[in-house]
């Protein structure tokens, strides 16, 4: 039977499916957007690259090209059909309400905000810990799992409220306790309810990074942004949110992949991740970017047991909101500190720092057996937590949230 | 001119009147109330007294009584005629609004709330920075300056919404940041409104603990309690309440009483206060109350450098509502960690974890030359901030926020 005969474009565009179909089977990884090549691959599918030292306090918003990239499956794709009818679904219906679409025109309608964060890797300064004990899984970060770019979007308390939940207060009492995000890629995480309507919690969704559109690599058309947690709950290419009694499925959520397991556990297998919580709202961390000794000159005299005169430039972050108060640098492994100068950051609001400070600091180094100095940074948040000398004590199989002082060496003979 | 004669009974409350003036200028400390012979005082006047070792863990609610106490000042005393006409004045005229007084029975009308959260000074285990370093001022408190109370009373934002305060984060915006407390007994202190009216953030007047009036010693007739945060912030006897652009005057905030300055300054004379801030959030703490050899019997044949099985019992807190996830403890000197049981306190909402846990711990242990074993404990937060190692890169003149591993000695041989 024949029902009717197919316009020479429709068939054109049927080809071009399936060819983009077959294209896609071939090779998932066929479509991946171009990188800047100052970027630090530690691998390449999926892509997991670093923004190289000297890049890290370039400047205070790192442009877009240069942020780190963190991936679990290739790239999402998307062609311009799919853009026009893209649709985020608000999904309520476990909450007895419906399912709301909103398309990427419907939310640009709505209240823009526009937020500043941090964004780091739980995993970063991971190599950190493969020198400090036994090895770990995971990719080796150094410490450039971190970057920090500006975000427009719309509030998720607000898209939230749009689709039916008019009382979280109310719907947290019910069980309610858990907003899901599902992305293209298949990836899915999931934060809690008082942090996404929370009215100081600045949760949004993003359509926006640096003022343009977002770029693929990190999350267009839509990224949610959840300032102050771990970067994996700013689940990009997101696709549907969800309300419901129970945190997000899969291993970015409920597996091993970002819980911080004890020390002592070396077999992840012999304990029950359930009891274990996953990461959520990262801890507190710095990063020496520069050191240069400001006085040296050409003075040959100068020998081991000397002290010397050091620069050091670098940022620091904490989690949660937590604003950095203090950044303290050592020169002679922490017998005495130096108080650096935070110079970009620190006028954050109370509670809602989500982005990082940066400082610079001058002080006294003294001249190791190697004709090296070694300078040491830890921050203080706000709370009067410090940095942890070592990391040994936090050591965990699957090498996340290494913290630790962070150290850096430097020849000055 | 007579311009009347008085009744022999109003002359007689006058005369009682100028009596307990008389009285109270003699000696402002005379009318104390009675304290639990168990606490372990560390100064009369005012009365600064701790928990002992033993009764921290004894129940998870600390009993009045045992509360550990940290006055500034004589304890206020309002007779019949003061408890009738009391009233806190809720501010609102730097606001453009009025000001609302409260009577406890204005209070008592309206919606109750009840909270559970564990009260620090600033300045509990003071006495590890003395042994670690130069001495510091203040208190020299162990491990006892921590309680925990429920605290039942009407939420904060209800009244100040009460008062005028309709839209809070409009207020926030327009530089209104602070809500100002002021105590009978002089003292004052501020927190910031997206704490006072966050709806997750369970600051609450509270005119009773534990299901009684308030004691005397704790904040009779009404206390601030600003969960997660240091105890100063949880103003005792409180009779004003303010919205203000500025943090309240007085050495309690702005001076350097609970600012924790940086390890170089030892002269706090030489830094410009204005720039640091005063402790708010509290950090993360542990503590270990009880200790046994838990299979040693009769054993002669042990000596120095054997390993025995060990328990232990503790509390650990952090502040700001984090969770705290694990206790860790060693019995070696941080070479091994075992992970603690976490007995009470485990089930507290997300971010919400205002009071602390109560864990036990069987784990090895090894025998010192001196015959003693040593055992240490570290708790972990939500956000996977550990206890620092020693406190000795923390040390502030001020002796604040010392929470490095909690460590104890006791024979086995």
């Amino acid at each position: 039977m024949i029902v009717g005969r197919l316009d020479e474009r429709d068939q054109a565009t049927i080809d071009d499916q399936m060819e983009k179909e077959a294209e896609k089977e071939e090779d998932p990884y066929d479509r991946e957007p171009t990188r800047h090549p100052r970027l630090k691959v530690h691998s390449e599918q999926p892509m997991n690259a670093e923004v190289p030292q000297d890049a890290i306090t370039a400047s205070y918003i790192t442009p877009a090209e240069l942020f780190y990239i963190r991936h679990h499956h290739p790239v999402p794709l998307l062609d311009e059909d799919e853009i026009e009818t893209y649709t985020v679904d608000i999904d309520l219906s476990a909450y007895g309400k419906g399912t709301l679409e909103l398309s990427l025109e419907d939310l640009k309608k709505m209240d823009k905000e526009e937020i500043t964060t941090t964004l780091q890797c739980s995993g970063n300064r991971r190599s950190g810990f493969n020198e400090a004990g036994d090895r770990t899984s995971g990719t080796t970060w150094g410490q450039g799992a971190i970057s920090t770019a500006k975000w427009g979007g719309v509030r998720l308390k607000d898209v939230l409220k749009l689709a039916g939940l008019d009382d979280p207060i109310k719907a947290e009492e019910e069980g309610y306790e858990n907003v899901c995000f599902e992305s293209l890629d298949g990836m899915s995480a999931s934060i809690g309810i008082e942090k996404a309507c929370n009215p100081y919690g600045d949760a949004i969704l993003a359509y926006e990074m640096n003022g343009e559109p977002i770029p693929r690599d990190h999350g267009f058309p839509l990224r949610v942004i959840v300032p102050g947690y771990s970067a994996v709950r700013n689940v990009k290419w997101v696709s549907r949110i969800a309300l419901s009694k129970e945190e997000a499925e899969g291993p970015w959520q409920r597996g091993l992949n970002y819980k911080m397991l004890p020390p002592a556990v070396r077999d992840a297998g012999t304990v029950d991740l359930t009891k274990m919580p996953s990461m959520m709202e990262a801890s507190l961390y710095s990063g020496i970017t520069e050191v240069g000794p400001s006085d040296l000159g050409e003075d040959a005299s100068l020998k081991p047991g000397d002290k010397v005169m050091a620069k050091a430039k670098g940022w620091a972050w904490a989690g949660g909101g937590r604003n950095v108060v203090r950044v303290d640098v050592t020169g002679d492994g922490g017998k005495t500190w130096s108080t650096a100068n935070i110079t970009e950051g620190g006028d954050q609001k109370f509670g809602r720092a989500w982005a990082w400070v940066f400082w610079t600091c001058d002080l006294p180094a003294v001249i190791g057996e190697d004709g090296k100095i070694e300078l040491a940074s830890k921050a203080v948040d706000f709370a009067f937590n410090h940095q942890p000398e070592s990391c040994a004590h936090a050591w965990n199989v699957r090498g996340l949230g290494n913290n630790e002082w962070f150290r850096t060496s430097t020849p000055v003979l």
